[in-house]
């Protein structure tokens, strides 16, 4: 396979990053991939924000993969910078072939260089083979993950 | 019990908020309420950030609840922007009194308002008696909340 880059995502990528999102037993319900405006609105908000990477994994001019890192001040822990890693998600071509491990480990050299003590995450209970993905790489399932919709 | 204001953090709100965070099962063995620079440093780093409100609840010009309420964009779910919650305390004083559920109703109104259709947060998968608030605050326990230390 040819040369991997880990690059910020543009407006030329937004097709191909909401076309993963939409590949995906839970995205499937939520995303619009024939309606892209909404999407390329959240880009710009992305964009405007220094503590925002959105990033995409490109192979042969191909987006093969994605995630986000948000870097999150906060007072805890004596003052510890986190980061927290959202919508990781790889093409189903590239599936068990490293790139997820790639990713993650880019997101965690990252937060390192912004000086975060912490990285965290939260995954659907019904992502169990993700689970096992993480706790390879060394995270640790301490949490219950709670949401509400508004 | 006299009125009570949710109101920005101030450094002068810093020393009852670190006594906060460390008056607690966890945060006992992460904090250093002996050493405030780190936390003076970290509050800078929150004021600077617009996405980020670190709240203390004051009542009778004491602080007796303090929450941290994060604003993040995003390009999954249409685009959706989500807020996220750390660091939620309450003065033992007041605890079983409501002021946790008018801290998160505050998060929850002020996450409305800043356009966010979701909102989430973890908790230890210890604080068994905090799952309990969150899911009659409407909270759905739907994901696993993986951290790693850097």
């Amino acid at each position: 396979m040819g040369d991997l880059e880990i690059q910020p995502a543009t407006a030329d990528d937004v097709p191909a990053i909401v076309a993963l999102l939409a590949d995906d037993p839970l995205g499937a319900q939520r995303e619009s991939p024939d309606d892209l405006t909404p999407y390329l609105t959240a880009l710009e908000r992305l964009r405007s924000d220094p503590h925002q990477h959105l990033v995409a994994a490109v192979r042969e001019g191909r987006v093969v993969g994605t995630l986000q890192l948000t870097i999150i001040p906060g007072l805890s822990r004596r003052g510890a910078t986190r980061s927290v890693i959202e919508g990781v998600r790889i093409h189903a071509d590239e599936r068990g072939g490293g790139l997820g491990s790639r990713l993650m480990e880019w997101a965690i050299d990252t937060s390192r260089r912004e000086g975060c003590h912490l990285v965290q995450l939260t995954s659907d209970n019904t992502r169990t083979d993700a689970h096992r993905f993480y706790e390879r790489l060394g995270f640790t399932a301490s949490h219950v993950g709670f949401k509400m919709a508004l």
